[in-house]
């Protein structure tokens, strides 16, 4: 392991507390633009690297034997879950769901996920990282949101526009709760489980905020989420719920019971601060692309993220969204690096 | 022509002046989800149809055959006077770039537009188009605003992250700049010379702002909106800037010289209202998906964007992003009614 700060300093950041330093992780910091993820990958497909502990265990600790990152992250897919409940898929690297959801019978089909025998291979994986992780260093659980996986069900592989979801939404709007509501107690019981295996915090994916007004954004992704949050409030790991694209959405946001919001890169993080209020932490928000800058651009790019996060405590510096394949390794290691000697 | 409100609504509204009812047209209204469209499309490429004026007049007016929409809009694609300045292009119908633009050469190698040289066949709709519509429907000219137009020629192709366009903004700035710049007094150019045919507003789309941070947006793509317009506002007609995800850049917005600034469903109008100021008007935003809703639903969706936006004066109705392919036209109907009518 590289690390040689010695700290807690992305739990004490997600409970808005001073730490040592600013932390730093980087969303896909378990991937392929590290070529010993794609050596692996050159031998393993994709699918069988989620599935196989000793190899996940691996590609999750990858990235922490290189840079001095303040957290891990466990290296599995958002449609694992789903896949372990029966759903048929295949990653190409993308997920392609092979019969789309979209009946209500379809819907009532979908069993409750009991992680130890649907999923038993991401608790070993977690085991296995925990028991290889510095003390220092936490491993973050993670699922995507109710709403988000509703997008990869409904529409069977992603696209653009999701089309089929939204027009899902309108012309089927109880089939849309009941959908969400199953997807938010499977997620609950999924990362209740990723939390009992070794987690010691939980990050909600929801990758396709974007895609909603408010009013829908509201009806509809929100309380899904906040009833996935509910369940998971007792465990008492920090709870992270990272958006993409939901610039808009941060006033609806403020009233969840999360630790931590993550925001892409099109949000400005004290505007973000502001309207959440003083009792969550923030997690971001450099964009992926600046990581292709020149050295002295790539740091003046990080240090405006760092200026409009403002006071440490209670800032967990990230990317806006998960690294780029064509990423320079080097470019991470500078950008680590900066965050911890800044200030 | 369907028309029976005889007025100036959408022009007035542009102004923020009171009319007899809230105008509303649609984006992409001319186009794919009209049988009479597919018709001809089964029969004309899509190129020919852009180049060809009787053809491009006729697109234009079938929508407002068969509904009361308040403006017409010219059919083309913002990639056209593009394909006039020499870039090679096709439509799959996408535009395709066949040698994307990334060197300082081939930026400097880009000559300037002459429409009445490059794209006489544009100008030539417009006159056509006037000549048949009613005096009442004024005609909206409309071009590519710089950044997004940058997008298409770096990238090549559309995609979802557009990741070689925004790799090129962080690694080449300067090259970023000049070819904005270049782009900025071709569309300025091309906007002036559709006026003198005889448009009546002019809609400056701006399609991918939502790839940007608030601080790349504001240093790269705002300045060269900023250089288009300036050069427009002499004219003395309407200027339209439309914003696809745009929510965090109202702010850098507002200081713009424009008179409508039309968002997508993602941004609640009160809030563009309020953070743009009394001085501008506002156009949008309904989710193109909610026109898949039982006519209930449409109407009650309708509705509250009506509602978010307040005020007649200064607002017109449109979608937040164009119309989709496989809309049923009886719901563009329907909302158009229900637009009139309300209130």
């Amino acid at each position: 392991m590289a690390r040689r700060m010695s700290d807690g300093a992305f739990l004490a950041a997600c409970r808005r507390q001073p730490a040592a330093h600013r932390p730093v992780w980087i969303m896909r910091q378990a991937g392929r633009y590290l070529p010993e993820y794609r050596e692996l990958r050159a031998r393993v497909e994709f699918e069988t690297l989620t599935r196989t502990p000793e190899l996940a265990a691996e590609v999750t600790l990858q990235p922490l034997k290189r840079f001095e990152l303040d957290a891990a992250i466990l290296f599995s897919d958002i449609m694992t879950p789903l896949q372990g409940m029966g759903v048929g898929l295949s990653f190409e690297p993308a997920p392609i769901v092979r019969e789309p959801i979209r009946t209500r019978a379809q819907i009532e089909a979908l069993p409750a996920l009991e992680p130890k025998r649907d999923v038993p291979f991401v608790l070993e994986t977690i085991r296995l990282v925990r028991a290889d992780l510095p003390r220092a260093t936490p491993l973050i659980g993670f699922a995507g949101a109710p709403f988000t996986l509703l997008c990869y069900l409904v529409c069977g592989r992603p696209s653009k526009e999701f089309a089929p979801a939204r027009t899902f939404l309108y012309a089927q709007p109880e089939d849309a709760e009941r959908l969400l509501t199953h997807l938010a107690d499977a997620m609950a019981a999924y990362l209740s489980a990723q939390v009992a295996a070794g987690a010691q915090a939980l990050m909600l994916f929801e990758s396709w905020a974007g895609l909603l007004g408010v009013p829908e954004y509201t009806r509809l992704a929100l309380p899904a989420v906040r009833r996935t949050l509910a369940a998971l409030r007792p465990l008492g790991v920090p709870l992270i719920y990272y958006l993409n694209q939901g610039s808009a959405l941060m006033g609806a946001v403020a009233g969840l019971d999360v630790d931590v919001v993550g925001v892409d890169w099109r949000s400005p993080l004290g505007e973000v601060r502001r309207v959440l209020g003083p009792d969550k932490a923030v997690q971001g928000n450099l964009d992926p692309a600046a990581l292709f800058a020149p050295p002295a651009e790539l740091t003046r790019a990080a240090a405006a993220v760092i200026a409009e996060a403002g006071a440490a405590p209670g800032h967990i510096f990230n990317l806006g969204h998960g690294i780029w394949p064509d990423t320079d390794p080097d470019a991470v290691a500078r950008l680590v690096d900066f965050v911890h000697e800044h200030e």
